[in-house]
């Protein structure tokens, strides 16, 4: 292997007109915590029982779970030593983000490891569901991993509708126990990860009957294996649900109940509690059970949207630099394809996305935290506004990611379509975003309710929560002449979304007013919801870039690229929703080629320093785990590295040559 | 297995308002050719040693390719017996086409077999460009499969610019022989389906040297391995290039070349000639080896695309009337989800779409057969049009599939993700279009030049060809007033892709004019170019949709089915493209609620249809390969028996509870 750094590189190196270093330490959050993100990446990272010998995509199914059962173990283990060693800064939060999201354990364990749920579902809905008493019996044991637990609530017939959920838990007041019942095919819990064969504890969502009356859902916890044998507990029936497009390590499994008694107090009963009589105290406030919920979406844009979506335009722009290809000019020599128009405008809307999504994630961060802490003491008001923004963040970036992901595959060409440029496990990884943890359609609908009744409280003359705002402004800056400055394009932007939910809402409100049920004329609009919705998200997007612009304190070069990058993802937006801004904001046809001539401009600018800004994302080479992305730029090297760990290249001729070519060539004689 | 047929899918049959059968027979092109397809489908499908015991996703990545290797031998056998039997009534282009497209092969070797560029390129290659003798020699021993053939022409380093490849040929008139070399590591021929273990025998695209010049890049026929042990031939290195995100059992390899001599007949001299003294010999037309490559890219769109978004929409409806999920209105209990307008939305425009690109297919292949025909009178004159049209159909439809592939999918939700449902698979295949064969934007970029051409003629008054023949007329049009006729709506698609090519003339004829180089001027303009490339191709794709339904004979009801079809199809491009049709067509900005309108409008009518038109793509359950899809509608039954075919799943503690999870749970206590 070569280990010089391929001549491209360097050169593009060279070019950079900023410090790298500054906007790393800016993206980790000071140079403190890019110190802190190095050491912990070190520590785990150079262990040698965490590396393949073959990668994961030759092994068979079963032999992919049994090396990430082997490698979690190892992973969790390690976490206990870190926190005790006298290198450990980083908060627990930190480890398990690297270790969960898309950065370290990603490394690790491509494929996703089977403990996850038990970290960022199990683990924090007891905690927010559970007693206190409840809490000190189950939250020590499941955090020094003596049980390993999931979150089972999905089932094989219903997803989204949770009312919908048709397990039961009948309570039973002579045994002071509750039982457990599936009693259909669709009923089975399907898709929990970690289910299969991994964890022996579950919170269970199921429909409470108590005194022969139906109180809805309600969490319980229940034994699913044998803590010495491991064998599933009698009555309960639990497999794994199959392979999927990727993933296949999280070991999402199946389980069916037969009449499975638990106690009493395994229904977790902070809110809701069954007395032992039977009687059934109803919750104070249901939206305290929001908190889980929104904390997973949260932390997805965070930890996997922002790092997915890094790390391909990592890749791309790397291999682009390196990759040479056809002549701009006849007899000038192949040209590195980074130089083609058409490429720069399929990676460096990646690269910009990484950092909107990444600012967007900061400010939904700050307000989870913000509203938590509020909600601890009873105060409820900005709940719904973060409940929207987390639903239609997650919608729009995650859908908005697996694009990227895939544009940035596409522009490696045929490279790009082998798993090791990791381009194939990062879309399977991405896409799932899309589904998981509220279904995205379901999600911008959601917060297309909140948008719809914003509207009308502006119509109403309500004071407007901080992120819908613009709608009461929205109008004023229609009039005025386009130019292609940042304040502009940011005003355009609430112009379209504003417009399209009053459009909405005119248009519903009209139904309703000829005699229309307003569930039908809900229904009749959603498309044009969900379009709205997503209006909304990108103006936020938009708005939170410029305004993280105008206030972070950095060097006036990094400043000069970050709003390059900030004008592209606008000028980018608006030509793909040109439609939209011709109509409903101040751009005029004749506007259009200024914007078209500012995005090619800004390509043009971004070119010299597009190195720079993905070294800047500083991930390890581990953890891009690409070939095609390597730090050192040595992708041919690689390529046939790679395919040399093939398992069917050890033997120059396969088996299957003697048992049925052979025959089949001589058949023919 | 229940074998009733699920009652929301009864129901939906019974309102079926046109006859199944019939649009059946249309697709097909008669009632005999549905006959003859079922027939043949009944033999191939019904043979047990075709069948998958454990289904391939659970086999590592060298058990997939010897089981494909088996079934391969067995199904190629089965082409001669079907040949020789009494009901052989398919033409060999039906077969191979079934065989190799996304039909009946794709539901024994779901992941591709390692054959299949044996019978698409290496036998139409040497038919294409040997010489009768060499046909003789060659094309026989290749159909009775005595030897077995790839064509190697990508490099590591060399894809689109072939121009650009490093493998030399270089002519020794001593030995009569030529002797084949790669000089560096990117001149490894890369990517080759059937190279890494499954052939003997390639074309290998090198340049040729004879007495010290270069002439370009020509064809050779190499033996790669020795056909009693399989070993590779002396001076040979060969091996596959590793797990990919589909595709994984075509056996993709690579190549390199130590002096390798082949005898001086084995160079392809149907074009070029090399005679026994080193002269060389120049082809009379360079543009006839244009055949193969053509003849790739038409099968695609007709094989490929048709079929894969077909089988997605198949799905993607059969599963959506199954499916219940909320309630439109409460307590009215839960809705099928198609009965929601955003699903209808994800999934009614690929129905549209797979009859759309079935339509300008059939367009390709009678052109394609039409000028093939012509080419061997020396007539090349239609040439260029084909060329142009194969590659920006190539590039729209491929790009198009994967997106309504993976729409579709994201349409079933989590079940979606399965293995089982079979969308992970159908996007790896259908994704992989998107780049082989020429990469997509260098396809756009190669009609561009044809449009130039033309948009420049046009200016001359000269006369163009039927494709683009609507850039002397488009202008016409665009005074009148808009309705959402087809016919109106047909215009407005010629008016924005005339005028985006227009624009993209006078643009580049300007810079060029202020002293810019062509090239310059041309680069710097490709992602216009692109677009406008992509404009005039959907103008072609909904001009031949309107054209077909004015030609054909059907009964009125179905007519009026497609019809809508059309329709959705036209609204939809227009709306996602609407800033286009704002600027560039007679749709002003007050007409487009009608377009919106139109488009809800076809989505409720075509919703009672929508079962009746997938049955009428009369896809067999074995060739659909989905739990989600089964005609008779018992999905969830479908679910749990995949599941229960995982191998973890045979036995209910995994061993590495014992080996790994056991000793890390004690280690807490």
């Amino acid at each position: 292997m070569k280990l010089t750094v391929n001549a491209d590189l360097l050169k593009e190196r060279e070019k950079c007109t900023f410090d790298v270093e500054e906007l790393t330490n800016f993206l980790d959050g000071g140079a403190t915590q890019t110190l802190n993100r190095r050491k912990l990446e070190n520590f785990f990272l150079s262990d040698p029982r965490l590396k393949d010998e073959v990668p994961m995509e030759y092994l068979s199914h079963k032999e992919r779970y049994e090396h990430a059962v082997r490698k979690s173990c190892i992973l969790f283990q390690k976490v206990n030593e870190w926190q005790q060693s006298d290198e450990s800064t980083s908060s627990s939060m930190e480890i398990y983000k690297s270790l969960l999201g898309g950065s370290i354990g990603s490394a690790i364990i491509k494929d996703g490891t089977p403990f996850s749920v038990h970290y960022v579902m199990f683990i924090p809905t007891i905690m927010g569901q559970g007693t206190l008493e409840q809490q000190g019996y189950w939250v020590g044991r499941a955090f020094s991993n003596q049980i390993i637990g999931t979150y089972a609530q999905t089932e094989l017939g219903h997803g989204t509708f949770i009312r919908g959920l048709e397990t039961t838990c009948t309570y039973d007041p002579a045994a002071e126990e509750f039982i457990l019942n599936s009693p259909t095919l669709t009923s089975y819990k399907w898709w929990p990860g970690g289910l299969g064969h991994t964890c022996n504890y579950a919170v269970v969502m199921a429909q409470l009957y108590t005194k022969g009356e139906c109180f809805g859902i309600h969490p319980f916890i229940v034994q699913l294996r044998d803590e010495e044998t491991w064998n599933p507990m009698p009555g309960i029936k639990i497999g794994e649900i199959g392979s999927k497009l990727g993933m296949n390590s999280t070991n999402n499994g199946y389980l069916a109940f037969d009449k499975v008694r638990i106690p009493r107090m395994n229904m977790l009963m902070k809110n809701a509690q069954v007395l032992k009589d039977g009687t059934y105290k109803k919750s104070v406030n249901d939206k305290l059970t929001y908190g889980t919920m929104i904390f997973v979406r949260v932390v997805i844009v965070r930890d996997l949207v922002c790092s997915y979506v890094s790390k391909a335009a990592i890749i791309a722009t790397r291999y682009s630099c390196v990759r040479r290809q056809s002549e701009l000019k006849p007899g000038a020599g192949e040209s590195q394809i980074l130089d083609y128009q058409t490429q720069q405008y399929k990676i460096f809307p990646a690269i910009a996305l990484s950092l909107a999504y990444k600012f967007a994630a900061m400010w939904l961060w700050d307000t989870y935290n913000e509203v938590t802490s509020q909600l601890d003491l009873g105060n409820l008001g900005k709940l719904p506004e973060l409940h929207a923004m987390a639903c239609c963040l997650k919608a729009v970036s995650t859908a908005d990611a697996a694009v990227a992901v895939t544009k940035c595959r596409l522009a490696c060409g045929g490279h790009g379509y082998m798993n090791c440029s990791n381009f194939p496990n990062m879309y399977a990884m991405t896409s799932a975003t899309e589904t998981y943890e509220g279904e995205n359609t379901v999600l911008l609908l959601q917060t297309a309710r909140f948008l719809f009744k914003s509207c009308h409280d502006a119509k109403c003359n309500l004071i407007l929560t901080e992120t819908v705002s613009y709608l009461n402004t929205f109008k004023s800056s229609r009039r005025k002449t386009w130019n292609t400055n940042l304040e502009c394009m940011n005003n355009a932007f609430t112009q379209v979304a504003g417009s399209k939910i009053e459009n909405c809402y005119f248009t519903i409100n009209q139904l309703v007013n000829s005699g229309m049920s307003q569930e039908d004329a809900w229904n009749e609009n959603t498309i044009k919801l969900t379009q709205a919705t997503e209006a909304h998200c990108r103006a936020f997007v938009i708005n939170t870039f410029i305004t993280t612009l105008k206030t972070v304190k950095l060097s006036a070069e990094l400043m000069k690229v970050l709003t390059e990058l900030c004008k592209l993802i606008c000028c980018h937006w608006i030509i793909n929703q040109l439609g939209d801004f011709l109509q409903y904001s101040n751009l005029k046809s004749n506007d259009v080629p200024s914007v078209q001539s500012l995005l090619e401009e800004c390509l043009r600018c971004i070119r010299p320093n597009a190195v720079g800004l993905v070294d800047s994302f500083d991930v390890r080479d581990e953890i891009l785990a690409s070939a095609l992305g390597v730090y050192d730029g040595n992708v041919y090297e690689r390529l046939i590295e790679d395919a040399n760990k093939s398992p069917l290249n050890q033997d120059p001729v396969n088996i299957s040559f003697y048992k049925y070519l052979k025959p089949f060539l001589k058949s023919n004689l």
